[in-house]
């Protein structure tokens, strides 16, 4: 996920959140120490690999958790930060059993740590064998911080009625990205039928929820905001997430690669079920569609090829309109919170420099 | 793992644990509904599996903090209930992941979840494709059951100071665990070195730990006894859970399959690192056993001929002393204890009844 958040306060953040982050995994390392060289290993790419992220998601929940915040009196910004660090904490556990799932060994270029682990072991192991060890790794790694995630939702030190609405947050969002994650997969498979209802659906489950809504609303509940502003932050978190997840199947598909940096056509290559392709289902043009796609060893020239049939056949501009609908329903739900003086002016703001990015992204 | 506690408290107590989390299993049903056929058939076949246990974790704890409590106060017997169950879906959780680790479609005969995932999506569907979805959902069927065991003990109700060693309890089997499964993982795939006292390490973290320490850990916890007393049982708990997971080994390779259950000689086709190999690996038969031993295909025949020679080299002897020498450190713990009057009568008679049911083990 690209950088979306580069507001005055964002070095400062980087550098709270960076920080914290290094103490959490230094911490961890200490017990890791204990458990012999080779999940001393594992940890130590873990940690290099976790740390290495845009960190959108813990910066976009401190924008909007010191957006609600009189300077005065912040009685959670201690907090505020660990739960910040937790969600990026979160999102590369998902990412780990993401790669597993899909058998990659890369991320945008470069060896993941399914690659470096299987790549450091192959000293007379089939390789074979050092991937299946790295993804067991992969998996592994991944239940740890998942586990650490949930260590810092339970230690929060907040009131017993702030605790329990974080903690539902973390149980919906658990729920709403496994769901989500299980229909990408199913319907890359093949085993669910691919329709735009469900894509757009998965999309707004996988990506949405704890990309956007979850640091939103964890925000809120950590400000001591009432449900009723966490309802608005959570509906703004899908409209946004829903249009940034679209924008990034369009880059993935009609960019320059050499801006957004990853794989050209990997999107095309791997058969990803993404509303572009089910907009392009339904149209004349899927027959010659369907014979390359998701063909992995498709040329470059074939690619290109596939890639103006899909523009075309109306596919980019479907798509293009669907990110639209999101973008009014965002300002719709942003001028009703305005007329109605339910949203503080500050967090409006966090929101809209924010859809701002989204707006203006090339990668 | 079998019916280890067969006490005159055992049914009522497997009543409650099953209960429990009939209950726990029916408020997430109620959220997964909202998640489309898909998701919700995951659902089922994930909570009607791990419903399917002996319970023998749960129950470990719940007789030992009935133990410690005196009937006219027993300020947590809800959470410490709550806790116990939330034990068995962490247990189910890495059983999933281990089933995905370890490729497996069958458990103790019978199609595990993977595999009836896999065979309810067949039509048309390549039975390679069908087994990549299932151990997807197998993968985020357990992540969610790893969030689920951890939101029980966050939202355990209980002094601050108890909630926070049973949480650090909590993080510190999961480190166990995952480093004990990471180095059994290294073993097999032949990336770690097998000795000894790598494989009785492993087994100490792989089962021990989150099988016998951290229920009756937690036990005492939420019975707010003294950390010593957690010491004592968790010291206890290591010795019990490595003579078990010994004893498990000699029956899988030397046992009665019509008695214990499991596809017979499974660990020796599986090519399984267990303290039988790493003393075979020592005798002047392993170059003879070498040629046979991690053989998928083995005959029958073949196979009884590994397990003869294995018994005749002395790994079968040998591994009764390793189990022999855990048991006696588990007595003289025992009689330690009983000196220094440092553990109830009760709790020493929960034990001893474990010890008794480990001793007369025959499946």
């Amino acid at each position: 996920m690209t950088d979306l958040l580069r507001t005055r306060s964002d070095t400062r953040l980087r550098v709270e959140v960076t920080e914290e982050l290094e103490e959490l995994f230094a911490r961890l390392r200490r017990t890791a120490e204990t458990y012999g060289p080779e999940f001393l290993q594992l940890w130590h790419l873990t940690a290099r690999h976790a740390q290495g992220g845009k960190l959108v998601r813990p910066l976009l929940l401190l924008e909007t958790f010191d957006a609600l915040s009189v300077p005065e009196e912040v009685p959670h910004r201690g907090e505020a930060l660990r739960i910040a660090a937790a969600i990026e904490v979160l999102h590369y556990a998902f990412l780990l059993h993401d790669d597993v799932i899909d058998g990659d060994l890369l991320r945008r270029g470069h060896p993941n740590l399914i690659g470096e682990l299987a790549a450091s072991s192959l000293d007379g192991v089939h390789p074979g064998v050092a991937t299946h060890w790295a993804q067991s790794g992969a998996i592994l790694a991944g239940d740890l911080l998942l586990s650490t995630a949930h260590q810092f939702f339970a230690r929060a030190s907040i009131p017993a009625h702030l605790k329990e609405r974080l903690l539902d947050l973390l149980e919906h969002t658990i729920f709403e990205t496994t769901a989500g994650e299980f229909v990408d997969v199913g319907l890359s498979d093949g085993v669910i039928t691919s329709d735009l209802s469900t894509v757009l659906q998965m999309t707004a489950r996988k990506t949405a929820c704890y990309s956007f809504e979850l640091p939103l609303r964890a925000a809120v509940i950590l400000a001591g905001g009432s449900p009723e502003l966490e309802g608005r932050l959570s509906a703004a978190g899908t409209h946004l997430g829903l249009a940034y997840q679209l924008q990034d199947d369009l880059l993935s598909t009609f960019g320059d690669a050499n801006i957004h940096g990853k794989d050209p056509y990997s999107d095309l290559r791997e058969g990803k079920q993404t509303a572009i392709i089910s907009f392009a289902r339904m149209s004349n043009s899927w027959l010659h569609i369907e014979q390359d796609f998701g063909d992995p060893h498709l040329s470059p020239e074939r690619a290109e090829h596939l890639r103006d049939t899909l523009r075309d056949c109306g596919a980019e501009s479907f798509v293009l309109g669907l990110i639209q609908e999101q973008l009014s329903a965002f300002y719709e739900l942003l001028a009703a919170s305005s007329e109605t003086g339910s949203m503080p002016t500050s967090v409006r703001q966090v929101l809209l420099d924010l859809v701002a990015r989204i707006e203006g992204r090339e990668s």
